[in-house]
């Protein structure tokens, strides 16, 4: 039995950080009007990382870039949007800051309520859904890192462990058991379906799954879980993983976690049977959907994203001949 | 005859910089909703001189303080006035930027129209009222200071001239000839009524008489004019003029110019005969009415500010008996 449509969509929750999420957002907000976007906030670098320097809030960066994805499309949205994703440039202090992140900082500062603060400006851009951080405090992230020679290093930072060369072998959060957001919390726990993916794997997707309350949420949750993978491997991060690495490498990090779908794109699996035994052992079905830019480019198309959670929701999980 | 009152009262004009400006403006908001406020672009301190340098951007802090004056008077308007009104306190690079300016820069860098990006803003505000620039580029204030000696020294900058020590004889603007920003030479043409002052005498309020097609249209409006002085002098720019000196200081400045009415606070004026003449040389009568707020302090009181506005602009300028 299809799980019943609401008139406004199914309650869905995406989780991720960075280009991943926005394009997740973009594609999720043509399938329901009840969405929320749980983000995460380790990063250390840029604008985000001079922001939690210099006034200690969380990085605002990822939570701007998903409150954007979200705006309202009409001339209102779409030039707040734009004003917000602005970065000056100059040969000062401000070159590189994004508008929105020193204007969310601000409103932080005003309120006393980072939630309360985000859903400030995701009125002011008429967000469609809502964005939430995924802890109350800003966090670091660390790596364990296989190194060329076959030793093992510590690499802390997101936006070194982004670069660093090697093989990632396992990451963790300092502090190791910060406090999770609590309304992201019950966003997970209140959904129909919760979406992990797509995003840079292991900075961005899977440290939702290291913040203990969020991580029991998401264990424990009535919804259904869609695990979206990347059309591509990224330079550094995920070097030479293939799909099936990426799935495994979750698995890994929570074996108990139980996924409904695996979403892949068939251009970006390399062996799908594989793909599907790892998906099997997590309780999920694997479906291929195209789901890349008409260029062949590792970005996902919003239209075609759509369709393929559209099918999801719809549990219409059949095989769309995606190739000859 | 009264002049006729539209059902959203007459187009009122506001010109100055600064505090002064933004009190004008509260009591203003109360008397119409056409209102126009044109601001000096000469700041060069504090956070709009460094966005000035950084960015080659008119000064936004005026503009900004101007419209955060008309913002709507509910939680929304409230809200985001409070967020551009606030300064983000750090000992890194940000300390003393105010949100609203680095906003107003960044519209103004996306929309690549001073105005269209000032509307936008106001529009985020609800403002009620437009706020737009003396002129189309940034503006030096330069004055003749007498010094104790009694040798004449030149200052230059607004931040400098408003704590120059000695008697400022003249102000002058670099360059001599700027672009008016067309809008508000229009808005002072069609205007029912101008107001100039009260306001930083030499950097906010005369200003306006230096930019020449500005000034042309003040000489030339059919509008009718009215000048607000200050309750108080203010140390450094002002100091030891009495009002008197204030409005024979405008005089010498713009010799030609016409003025209907003077407003003036009984308390804040020592000779009200020797003011009433200098009045009368510029065409004008003097009106006196409590503008003070109720401590004595030298600030304008909104209410009794815009009830003497209400009879100005009705032309009830009997003496109210406002002492013994």
């Amino acid at each position: 039995m299809r799980p019943a449509r609401t008139p406004h969509g199914p309650r869905i929750v995406a989780l991720g950080g960075g280009h991943g999420l926005s394009a997740n957002l973009g594609a999720l907000r043509l399938m329901s009007e009840r969405l929320t976007a749980i983000v995460t906030v380790a990063d250390d670098g840029g604008s985000s990382g001079r922001l939690r320097d210099e006034l200690g809030v969380l990085p605002p960066g990822d939570l701007r870039m998903a409150l954007a994805a979200l705006c309202e499309e009409n001339e209102w949205g779409r030039t707040w949007r734009d004003v917000l994703q602005h970065r000056f440039v100059s040969d000062g202090d401000l070159d590189r800051h994004a508008v929105g992140n020193l204007l969310i900082a601000a409103v932080w500062d005003i309120l006393g309520d980072t939630v309360d603060g985000l859903d400030w400006v995701g009125r002011l851009l008429g967000a469609r859904g809502r964005v939430l951080p995924m802890a109350s405090v800003p966090l670091t992230i660390e790596a364990d890192v296989r190194e060329e020679g076959g030793g093992v290093g510590i690499v802390t930072g997101q936006s070194h462990v982004a670069v660093a060369p090697g093989r990632i072998e396992q990451v963790r959060l300092v502090p190791a058991d910060p406090p999770a957001c609590p309304d992201s919390v019950a966003a997970v726990e209140e959904a129909d379906w919760v979406v992990l993916g797509p995003g840079s794997w292991f900075t961005s997707v899977m440290p939702h799954l290291l913040v203990p309350e969020l991580a029991m949420a998401l264990h424990t949750t009535r919804a259904r879980r869609c695990v979206t993978l990347n059309l591509a491997a990224e330079a550094g991060e995920t070097e030479g993983l293939t799909a099936t690495d990426h799935l495994t490498v979750l698995h890994q990090h929570a074996p108990q976690l139980r996924v409904d779908v695996v979403l892949a794109d068939p251009s970006s699996v390399e062996d799908v049977e594989q793909l599907t035994r790892v998906a099997g052992a997590m309780g999920a079905r694997t479906v291929m959907r195209q789901v890349r830019v008409g260029d062949g480019s590792p970005r996902h198309d919003t239209l075609r994203l759509a369709a393929a959670y559209r099918d999801v929701f719809d549990d219409v999980l059949g095989d769309v001949p995606a190739r000859g």
